[in-house]
């Protein structure tokens, strides 16, 4: 089995990368090949038994869709996409990646199926930002996209894509929308949501974090560690089920901040939480009220995707594999 | 005021373009020039004051989208599409005219704006095919978009670039879901939603007509002049309360079958009802399945947007401005 992989340089493509190099195989298939692109060349997970090249290709420039569709990987995992923050600065950025990519990518794998029979499983990493307030909490799996970002508007565009393809018999595609990560690894960033692992991670390491929301926000979190559960999942689930609505909310962890505090103080005593500052920000603040809180992910959970139910879940996902030094450290 | 008419040949286009010519305003402006385009160069309406250019262009083609923004109409009507049996026909027709037309557009006038500001009010004539089931009855305002055709999908991704182009300030838009459009003047055509126009129309004239499925069927309906007067509608509201859902689904009167033959038997008695032939059709049947029933389309009610209440109003308007020899036929 061929596995093609693009975006594989981010942090949630790594984490695929390496859990497909170590368990050799995908469902009951054995991965004999992985093609990993990324805008650079992403790194070559180590004890790979399988055939691993890494290339460097945008899909929204030239024929290099055309190029990666002519391998006919078996499965394709899209991950590769403009963040939001990037996304909403640079609008013409946005589009021609999360949009004309994936559309060229969607193109190539059709014009590649008309030479000759290919019908590959795609899974598009999508996201909860298709979604815009106001909405009712928990967001039923029926309730209208109607994204506040550009990043959203394109996830959901290439959400009605990837169904009208599959519908079609281009594709045979899956897609997942994905809460905010939480714990992310790293240094810290400057995206709106960075908060909500900040205030774990740092503490956590002994280090200052700064809160700029009040406690009680709410917001749908996973750990990397369920990302790359659910990619794998979507790649080998039975999609005779799916019917015609082809992207699915993912599980997840509906979480207050001052849960996560609560949790922390548990992880990691009263002294953790002394690291957070108190510094609220109106502008992230904006920005996260318009953000969804919870979910009914009803759909998923029938399909068995499964995720934490807990912030201690996500900061012990994190401690076992993910903060420095942890035993299995990508 | 300078109106530009994209799509002003097809039936709902001469319609509106008739009625603006007829009433020389929009709202409490004058309308001083009118741009009426279509593939083929669409009818010049009789009687217009304002000085009326006709032009053949296809949007999706070459500069032609460039070309119009560039004429810098004060309120753009996008009615242009490949229709729905023709876009699942022909896939790259449908995604070349349905997306890329509308999207050139919308490019061309962002690219029009950062030259000089501009930011023309855009109507764009959506479709109730955004919807596709299983879904309630009736559907709610915030209820997913599914759609089941590639024209449905095509219209869904319009609506949500034409509500991200408004949120960055690039047009002024506005998009009206329409229902089934009954009663089509005209001869019978092939299209699966035919029958909902034919069972009132050729009896009405002492023509036969076949109705393919059961009289328990229900959809939602509107006249072409309330076609027009949505249009209309959505051209001069305040659109500074519709936030960030720019597309609503208009009001229609959700009629069976059953309603439509008494509404035929009041107005041409049970002679006009005998020239009805019963001939189930599995096809259609299949393909009126995954059709809305019926709306609860409280936003566009709320802003003021009204339609038909009865079967019995639908002929009414068509015997005294679509039939042959009509009062006012446009």
């Amino acid at each position: 089995m061929h596995i093609l992989i693009i975006g594989a340089g981010g942090m949630i493509g790594r984490k695929l990368a390496a859990s497909l190099a170590r368990s050799g195989c995908l469902g009951a298939q054995t991965i004999t090949r992985m093609t990993l692109v990324d805008i650079a060349p992403p790194p070559v997970p180590s004890g790979a038994v399988a055939a691993v090249e890494a290339l460097a290709a945008d899909i929204s420039e030239g024929d290099a869709a055309q190029a990666l569709a002519a391998r006919r990987a078996d499965v394709i995992f899209h991950l590769a996409a403009i963040v939001s923050g990037e996304a909403e600065r640079n609008f013409e950025l946005g589009y021609r990646v999360n949009l004309d990519g994936t559309r060229a990518l969607l193109e190539a794998i059709r014009h590649e199926g008309s030479r000759q029979a290919y019908v590959p499983r795609f899974v598009f990493s999508s996201s909860i930002a298709v979604y815009g307030s106001p909405f009712p909490d928990p967001i039923p799996d029926d309730y209208v996209q109607a994204p506040l970002t550009s990043y959203g508007v394109q996830k959901a565009i290439s959400e009605l894509l990837l169904a009208d393809y599959s519908r079609r018999g281009f594709i045979d595609g899956v897609g997942i929308r994905l809460p905010t990560i939480v714990i992310r690894p790293g240094a810290p960033n400057a995206a709106a949501s960075g908060f909500f692992s900040g205030i774990l991670r740092e503490p956590l390491s002994g280090q200052r974090a700064v809160l700029p929301v009040e406690e009680t926000v709410k917001h749908w979190l996973a750990s990397p560690r369920s990302a790359v559960k659910f990619l794998i999942h979507a790649a080998t689930l039975d999609t005779s089920s799916l019917g015609a609505r082809r992207t699915l909310t993912m599980p997840g962890v509906a979480a207050t901040v001052a849960d996560q505090i609560a949790a922390l103080r548990r992880a990691a005593g009263p002294e953790a939480v002394e690291l957070i500052d108190r510094r609220r920000d109106e502008v992230i603040e904006g920005i996260v009220a318009g953000w969804p809180k919870s979910f009914a992910p009803d759909r998923a959970t029938q399909l068995g995707f499964t995720a934490e139910t807990s912030v201690d879940e996500l900061i012990e996902v994190y401690l076992a594999e993910d903060a420095p030094g942890a035993p299995r450290a990508d």
